[in-house]
């Protein structure tokens, strides 16, 4: 089990060393992912010329790919910061929006999990399914109404890619094959805010730039990621000003919130 | 005449079918615009790769092509966008957000109207003037000092290039070239907000997505969006807020505040 | 000394001339810029592609440069738009964001004030260090620990690029190496906000378009800006809730505002 304590830390010391982010991202959610990873106390960069991206992955102390507004020169940006990311054991995360949407994006992300060694790869159950090859009805970026064991799909994917998979929903699923837990924290709100999946790629970034354990890493992340939500989501007029109340609970939750609640729980893997 | 409750029975289609709405936008908005569809209900995607973008604008309610920061790479993606959408019978709307600022948007915004069968064309009176050939001061992106007879120049938009014109402004303007309305809607913060028009037009595309009496469904776009800008602004305190409180208020209006505030005017064509 | 009054009056003149502002900027701040310069009263204008920005320079009140997400084709652009306004007597504001975090951008910088007549350069001490050649730790875009005279450098940068320097930082200090002004106004949660940095070098590029001793303008901008931070930071919840009272204040602030809180100092040259 994970106790509220280390997740706790694990937020404190995010705090504390303020590691530096970079972020190759889509075009909508920029303004919001910086915004967010200041609140959170990380230092955001985005950064996207193939002529300084490996310069830029090298000194950061994550890498965030997300393909939400892909194109060639960007894909070619990718690739080059992660080379640059795994060869200086800068953890790579990874966001494959709307992987299932159009061909384009799933041979692309198929592509990116080939040639990177990717520590996290963060999606919805579409997006991830996809990614290793399954059928999984997607609309646009959204997940859509496919059914399917999500734990299998975690353990499968983390398996097949020797990654940590996160798979986000109504629940959030971590796992590296071996070890695997569920997060229930998290408000239905976050789907009415544009990119609030993509912030959390990169918050699992800045965790993953201070804790090294990648899958309590992930775990953290997703825990305070979701217990800030429902701490914003408190009598909320509406989307518009829960996006602006999530970006001041990021930057003010607690180790008391999280001892409240944080709802993490670990999967036995005999019952699989 | 259009009823309130016809307004109101399109909204709630929008808000049951949460239709995907295809954006190729400008970067300024991007953020902005995804929020405010999801807002009121539809399922936003930018998609912008020439590689992707045919396969995205054939599974989407509606395409939404504006051209606020253009250039070579992305007008290429909107005519292929456009042309699968006119293909697959998606309604295409077009924003000429500029057009007569530069030559460069004049002659793009003239090129993508022969190219392309648009379904609703939105634009600032100078920016419609432009796209048809008249000239019209205009001052950056926003529409300029000159003066005309709005609704005349609606309806010769709408007839030369067999669209449906909806010029804003004080007053906002829809116009087939045959049945013409006025919506006496929205609110002067909105010029406050960067992107109020841009996201305008995605609205009236997810509007178009559930509705195709386009006429229709561009007056209740317009009636819809101006009158939850004049219930954001109540007892408001500055533009940064208003920009919130609207989002807000596109998710909570409802058939009673459309009832108590829609101001839709039907023009008798016979008097012009 | 620049007295209260004068900075009251060219912020009056501002909002009166609504000036056009022609951003070449990142990714990242596009909507945030728009959005504060409207707040302010000014008319932003993003155009980046080659064959316009030339034209939309030309007719603007100020051309603002930006290098947060360069890349080759914007850089091209801002050589085609910054050729244009020095032509045109259009003053040119340029934010050399994260010069001194690769080698790319420090590069990039330095090839900027080289080729263009530079009006304003503001930047952080590392990125105003990294552009006149020192050498200054910078961690990603964010200033890092370096200490040195912040006067002593903004009086070499403005000396040797023929330019007014603007180094922001815990005091803001402007110079055009014979007159020199300490701004203490502004606060720290300006940090917490992406592209606040950015935003203020807008503002400065909307005061130069009004205002042609460009010194008084940029430390009309400073004080005027940071005002209305220090307006904004009263009693707020967090950095989101900071961000939108900020847009509110930038719009409200007034005269009498100014005159209480402006806190621009002048320097003795003789004692430096």
């Amino acid at each position: 089990m994970i106790q509220a304590e280390t997740i706790a830390a694990a937020l404190e010391k995010l705090r504390t060393e303020k590691p530096l982010v970079h972020n190759i991202t889509n075009v909508v959610v920029t303004n919001f992912t910086a915004n967010g990873l200041l609140a959170i106390g990380a230092s955001p960069v985005m950064a996207y010329a193939k002529e300084e991206v490996a310069d830029m992955a090298k000194i950061a102390g994550a890498l965030v790919l997300n393909i939400g507004t892909l194109n060639e020169e960007n894909v070619e940006a990718m690739l080059i910061a992660g080379k640059s990311a795994n060869k200086h054991n800068v953890p790579v995360i990874f966001d494959p929006v709307g992987a299932g949407a159009t061909t384009y994006r799933t041979v692309t992300s198929q592509k990116i999990v080939k040639e990177l060694d990717i520590t996290v790869l963060r999606g919805n159950a579409a997006e991830v399914a996809n990614v290793v090859g399954e059928n999984w009805a997607i609309k646009g970026v959204d997940s859509g109404d496919g059914e399917g064991d999500l734990i299998a799909l975690a353990v499968k994917a983390a398996k097949q890619l020797n990654t940590i998979a996160v798979i986000t929903g109504k629940q959030d699923i971590v796992s590296d094959g071996e070890t695997t837990y569920i997060c229930k924290n998290g408000h239905s709100l976050l789907t009415k805010v544009t990119g609030a999946g993509c912030l959390l790629t990169s918050v699992i970034g800045a965790f993953c730039a201070v804790e090294k354990d990648y899958v309590l890493a992930s775990a953290a992340a997703l825990a305070v990621y979701g217990s800030a939500a429902q701490l914003a989501a408190e009598g909320i007029e509406g989307p518009g000003s829960f996006q602006i109340k999530f970006l001041n609970k990021l930057c003010q939750i607690s180790a008391e919130d999280i001892q409240k609640l944080a709802a993490l729980e670990e999967v036995n893997h005999v019952n699989l």
